[in-house]
């Protein structure tokens, strides 16, 4: 039986304040926490689900403490869910706490400046996944990669990608043999590009682009080409065509 | 001065039942009430802004009968908005009344199998739009192009681009000169496709793909490879992937 105390708990994981003190964040739904408790890459403290899902997910549910586990009726699942037609399964896991990423050597990885979208970035973040693009950068206003809507739209992708969290002046200053590709209106069509094995894929925010000073430091400046008459492209959808012309077209 | 029936009228703009009836719909904030305005493809009736916004876009009322142009405060802008955080501007346009599509010959046209998520059809929109592409067409239990949210994340590019909702297989019977290339997840890569300059580009629903009857209909099966593990792509992403390489890259 679900305390009030759990249940306050979760509600609280909605605020960053919390997830930040806790070190922990929400998932839903049987998508996204079937896809994070099959990769045991992070770990689940709670698990509030109905009882067909506890039942026909036996296996997944080997590494949660028996006494973190609750059947857990319509009403409830209400309460403490963050989606609006909550979907058989809340959980906690424990957040990430190796924030690190490996060498970007003969890789092509992406950064994002100042994303503000929860769904552009959980977009991205499966989008890499796809691709096998195995490190985010983000600038430190970037939303946050356990805000609940990121997660959800994840679709499971988030404990198979590292994303780091730092200024991204100081990273490329510290990377200076990596080539910066920034996203622009005005830059070199992504279809003329000689083939590149190595390098970042700069995407910057939603409405105001890239910071002047970061697109000081890039390489080179890159675009996809305007046929008709739209202002600018989702940033997500920016993201993945430019990745799959540059990682996937081989 | 808003009175209470204007208020109520807008409001029940929210549903797909008035929408319908009326033959209206609602749009908000300056990047998309700008856009509509400026393409003066839609006639608009109603206009609710702050006072700034409306000195600084005189020119673009010049279509609207000053009787429908409201100067509104903060209290009434938010109890009209569909937005969780209002905007400068709410207007009401009148659909589009035409819902022909012209002749498809010698183009690349979009068809949407069921399509359920508002932000991923309004991002299709400013995809096409972006890469010149004149005509969608969308089975009828596809979501509705002028659901608010539709309308926002289409920003701007609603007016741009041709709709059609009708039955699939009707109308791919009554147009079997154009082939059909259905974006599935076993099909060819589309880096390894010929050049295509003519041909319907057919993405399934979110969850289920493209319905088995339909497929059967299909000139070819085309996919975006899969590198990595993310079991699938956003439909919009996938969208403006295989739009890219198949329109732009020439």
């Amino acid at each position: 039986m679900l305390s009030k105390k759990i249940v306050k708990y979760i509600q609280s994981l909605s605020h960053k304040k919390f997830r930040d003190e806790d070190g922990a964040f929400i998932a839903e739904g049987p998508k996204v926490v079937g896809e994070l408790l099959d990769q045991k890459k992070m770990e689940c403290t709670i698990i509030c689900a109905e009882k067909n899902w506890l039942l026909q997910n036996e296996s997944l549910l080997k590494g949660v403490l028996p006494a973190n586990i609750f059947e857990t009726d319509d009403h409830w699942l209400k309460s403490i869910s963050q989606l609006k037609t909550p979907n058989k399964v809340v959980a906690v896991f424990k957040k990430n706490n190796s924030t690190e990423i490996g060498n970007l050597s003969g890789k092509i990885s992406i950064m994002l400046d100042d994303l503000q979208d929860p769904g552009n970035l959980g977009t991205i973040i499966r989008i890499a996944d796809w691709f096998a693009i195995q490190n985010i950068i983000c600038s430190e206003n970037s939303v946050e990669c356990y805000n609940p809507k990121v997660v959800q739209s994840t679709m499971g992708s988030l404990s198979r990608v590292n994303i780091l969290y730092t200024d991204l002046q100081t990273f490329i200053e510290q990377n200076k043999n990596i080539p910066v590709y920034a996203t622009t209106l005005s830059g070199t069509s992504i279809f003329k590009l000689p083939n590149i094995n190595e390098g970042i894929i700069l995407i910057g925010n939603e409405a105001k682009g890239i910071h002047e000073d970061l697109l000081k430091l890039c390489s080179k400046q890159i675009t996809i080409p305007r046929l008709g008459h739209a202002e600018s492209l989702n940033a997500a959808v920016a993201s993945g065509i430019i990745l799959s012309q540059i990682v996937a077209n081989i």
